[in-house]
């Protein structure tokens, strides 16, 4: 099991220490190797994914990442920026399908905008689709308008695409995904996310999951628009297990239902290819104001090292001895200041990891 | 001012009917005159926008719209449905700017699914393009594709556009109302949300703006990228004042933003052209499961009155005089049953209409 280790910049370094010590009181054997990526790549290397780093994750199982960014790098050109990074990786490994779940950990049920009722419980899964759809749908530019409301004026596009080869692996994904949850107790169900009323490419999409659903028949499965699921997420947020959309829906409300938990601290991420080769993130980033102090959140990055162990090393006991550490630490009260309150313990990065490492017994 | 008065279908019949002797009441001189549209209009003509009600609408200073839509049509063609009603209209009268105010009222701060204090004193104005963008852009359909991830498999496409005098005019709407309403008491600012980090037609949007933005230096201008604005919806709803966005966009915003409330039935919404011509219509739609009780919230129905009074109509005074009468009847108590709670008293569709008219003293 080789994992390339890839702290990057801000308080990508200090949270990544904690899992991989998390890591490595497990009695597994991991080959694990580290190297520079994002805005420290760059300033070492001159480029923010240099080959060696690409490299090293292409021939690893998994990648586990910290986060990338810096603002002293936002006048670098496009190509340079440490972000880059990150869509190099996607789109080098092939990483199409993007898990976020978002999970409320019941003594954090009060960190949420939510009312406590609405959001005591939560446990869903949004599956995004990564690496097509109008993020990347070619031919895109600026150019003279020849129709539309203005012909002759300047004028900006873009191209939303999706395949069905495409959306069919990633309705799969979903499907499985869903029925693992299932095994573990939860209702069996996928929600499509679409604007098939409007879009020719989410009719189509639409179309692919319906087909690829009736190979689940033990699953079930709807469809909601786009914009009902925003609201659906404020109103209901429980009446979803697993959702599934593309890339620039899933964007949105991927990012909407981690803010519906108010503890972006502790939600990991995960982005797998067809081998289930997968790169590991937390859902937060880099954080440049408070890095170095010791004070971030590693659970996040903690529990991003349980879902690699679970979806791409097939460790699912260890992955859930990790998960059941957290749970016990957050029981006994610990808290980084980022999901403090009155009455818990304020705990730094490090006593934090070593807290989980301790309640992995 | 003439007023075409267009009910629809389901509750529209009872909502637009409270808000019409809700105008009968001012001391204004009105001619208002009534079509079928949506269901309603192909029942009795084979067509959701016939003809006479198109001319109607573009012959008058504003449309007074309830709500189309019936389960029963689902199965019909869809240039045959009620919702093209809708469309027909925005297209043939050039609505390109549609309103969509979050409020919440003091009364109802217990209808959200947020914290009393995250919603308490909301008052956004989401500001929605409503004729270009992805929903209208061409070329779009099927075809099979020649590159991307799959070629030579069948794909689906559609193009998201938008041209320079597109944005600077709905920048113009949103810089303006801005101003309105700082003149009212607000912090005078506006939001474009966008997603220029990886859309062109983006990039081009935010270029655009801050050119336009140049032109009001007395209201402050901020740039947010859309899944951002999504989260920030969710964990800090007042630090919005006004927002504007594209037609995609601004649909899953607006729609989130109005969630947040927790009472769909006291929002209204306006769509204007650039001689503000304009519709007016609840946010909520023709709920056909509560149509003829006489239990459907006018409210929204009304307060769309009340802006198509300030905006196409010139009555600022009048427009205020109904706002404050909906604040007395809340104060009073009065709720139908979808902002019902302990201790408030119910009432009907209609006594909730001719309470607004003893309020208006
Ligand atoms: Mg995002
Ligand atoms: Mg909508």
């Amino acid at each position: 099991m080789k994992i390339a280790v890839l702290p990057g910049d801000g308080i990508g370094t200090e949270i990544v220490s904690e899992a991989v010590k998390v890591l490595n009181t497990l009695d597994l054997k991991f080959e694990m190797e580290t190297a520079l990526v994002g805005g420290a790549a760059y300033d070492a290397y001159g480029h923010p994914l240099p080959e060696a780093t690409l490299k090293l994750a292409m021939d690893s199982d998994a990648v586990l990442f910290g986060a990338v960014g810096d603002w002293k790098y936002d006048t670098l050109d496009r190509p340079l920026r440490p972000e880059q990074a990150i869509l190099g990786l996607r789109k080098n490994m092939g990483l199409f399908a993007n898990f976020r779940p978002a999970i409320c950990y019941e003594q954090l049920v009060g960190a949420s905008s939510l009312k406590p009722e609405l959001i005591s419980g939560l446990d869903i899964l949004i599956i995004r689709e990564l690496t097509g759809d109008i993020y990347f749908g070619q031919p895109r530019g600026r150019r003279i308008a020849t129709d539309g409301h203005f012909p002759g004026a300047e004028e900006a596009f873009d191209t939303m695409r999706y395949s069905k080869p495409e959306i069919e692996r990633i309705a799969h994904v979903a499907f499985q995904a869903a029925r693992k949850r299932k095994a573990a107790g939860t209702e069996g169900r996928v929600t499509s996310v679409d604007k098939a009323n409007v879009l020719e490419t989410f009719q189509f999409w639409k179309d692919v999951v319906t087909e690829v659903g009736k190979e689940y028949p033990d699953i079930a499965l709807d469809h909601m628009y786009v914009d009902n699921a925003a609201m659906q997420l404020v109103k209901e947020p429980k009446r979803f297990d697993v959702v599934v959309t593309g890339n620039m829906f899933g964007d949105i409300l991927s990012d909407e239902a981690s803010m519906l938990t108010g503890s972006i601290g502790m939600l990991p991420s995960a982005s797998l290819n067809t081998k289930n080769q997968g790169l590991y993130e937390p859902s937060h980033g880099s954080a440049p104001d408070i890095a170095g102090k010791g004070i971030a959140n590693p659970l996040a990055t903690i529990l991003s090292a349980a879902m690699m162990l679970r979806f791409s090393l097939n460790q699912p006991e260890a992955a859930q001895r990790i998960e059941a550490a957290v749970q016990k630490v957050l029981a006994l009260g610990l808290r980084t200041g980022d999901i403090w309150s009155e009455g818990t313990t304020k705990v730094g990065t490090r006593e934090m990891g070593d807290a989980v490492v301790k309640a992995l017994g």
